[in-house]
């Protein structure tokens, strides 16, 4: 472990914006850490990109955060959780935590009829990192892949891991319509009837909210889902293994002004005024980094 | 003029699969022509980018196409468009068609009460490329500005240039549904009605449909606007331009077996599957390119 003292902020890594649903419960369970934020606007999204492209960009962030100065990085992306998180391990002599074991880890704990559904992006759900991480906690099972649902809004994916079944679902227009600050209106509870029209039809009774952004929709997925699906929101997961890593290592802060200081790859005006409606929270200290683009 | 001939394809470049709408309009109007299709999808959205950033993508993409050999290039992407195609006509000796300035102009021709509404992504309306274009078009006028509306979906800007106003209103989530294949669902429908619930308040008689996503929407925004507006499809005026200029250099073409080939610089498979539903026809050859990345 290289020299990190208790005062060192919190780095937290993002392609984008998503990420700031993890900071903001960052800043709700660790009031008195400093944060800095930073998100790679240029590139964002990471996605649609390969796993050698997003680990390379995945490390030329890292490595501006650890040059501030971090005592832990938490990687608040999908994809680079999916794909880079192991490579910054390996480079890197501070605590990682990724946004997508968490979830794992909670969704096994939760659900009783052993049904759990998973809603993320496109490349997330193809990428299968959630049920990867899932059956690697649950004894690396044997994998059987059903397809349901023929027109394109109502096709989902059945996979089952021996007594476990996942059924996972992209939802590709809930990013785009959290980004727009349409996350509770009557087109949010209409695209979220579409989605999730198959996984209902399914006794899961754990949803796991696969993506950063999928936070802002809680109200309307939990609305169509009914009361008895819990829904795992993995940033509430992954802070609360911030707070185990904190405590491990002797690291928690308990600053009285905490800094919150974001750095972007592009279009920091953009990320301003969507940032401010995913954090709740107004962003002050903003700049603009030369990092791809 | 560099050696081009009849027999070579016209080249069509994109940042993505949107300018397959202007694709399809050429293989319409003139089906007796070879088309080689580049998309930049490793590096879209280009409407994110700055402009020096966008100008050296679309230099490396026409290059690539350049060099396989064409006889006339559409920039059939609005950003590059807008930033791009000065530079492109310098560097390249071939004659290149943008998409912005055949619907301005035609939007001039239409109009009888002197209103016109402009629609695209937030980049395009931010630039002000139509509004600009226009405004060349109609003697550089004097230019005043008013904002409308206060919530997000109602927000819209009022330019007045002499006798002539424009109305412009970003809908970002018209290209998420038209590449979600959502473009004529009930989603689409709540959508574009917050979108152009402020625009159908203003007298315009024609709208500008300014993204190339955004022709596969058409119905329901007709639906919406009413038959007294006129939507000025930006992919049919740009191939009436094409046409112009191939009987002008004597350079049309009339194949029987005519080619279809397609490059992207990242994810085929997400292209063809998305692409086939912008361009009604089957992808059958497409191959990675390694530009950008």
């Amino acid at each position: 472990m290289r020299t990190v003292s208790k005062k060192m902020p919190i780095g937290i890594f993002d392609s984008g914006v998503g990420g700031l649903t993890v900071m903001k419960e960052v800043m709700r369970e660790l009031p008195g850490e400093d944060i800095i934020y930073a998100g790679d606007t240029a590139r964002v999204p990471y996605g649609i990109r390969s796993a050698e492209t997003v680990t390379r960009y995945s490390l030329e962030m890292v490595d501006f955060l650890v040059q501030k100065g971090i005592k832990l990085l938490i990687v608040a992306c999908n994809t680079a959780s999916a794909f880079a998180l192991t490579a910054i391990k390996e480079r890197f002599d501070i605590p990682v935590i990724g946004v997508i074991e968490p979830g794992a880890k909670k969704a096994i704990e939760t659900t009783r009829a052993k049904k759990i559904g998973i809603i993320g992006t496109e490349g997330t759900v193809k990428s299968s990192s959630y049920v990867h991480a899932i059956n690697a906690l649950y004894g690396n099972k044997p994998v059987i892949i059903k397809e349901h649902g023929t027109i394109r809004f109502d096709r989902y994916f059945e996979v089952s891991l021996d007594d476990l079944t996942i059924f996972t679902k992209a939802c590709p227009l809930f990013v785009p319509l959290a980004e727009e600050g349409w996350a509770g209106n009557d087109v949010a509870v209409l695209t979220a009837s579409h989605y999730l029209e198959g996984l209902k039809r399914e006794p899961i009774d754990t949803l796991v909210l696969g993506c950063t952004h999928y936070p802002l929709l809680k109200g309307v997925i939990s609305k169509i889902m009914g009361d008895d699906v819990t829904l795992i929101d993995s940033a509430c997961e992954t802070v609360n293994e911030v707070k185990k890593a904190l405590i491990q290592y002797n690291l928690e802060n308990n600053s009285s002004k905490p800094l919150r200081m974001f750095y972007v790859t592009d279009a920091p005006e953009r990320f301003t005024k969507v940032g401010e409606r995913f954090l709740e929270e107004k962003i002050l200290t903003i700049s603009k980094i030369e990092i791809g683009g």
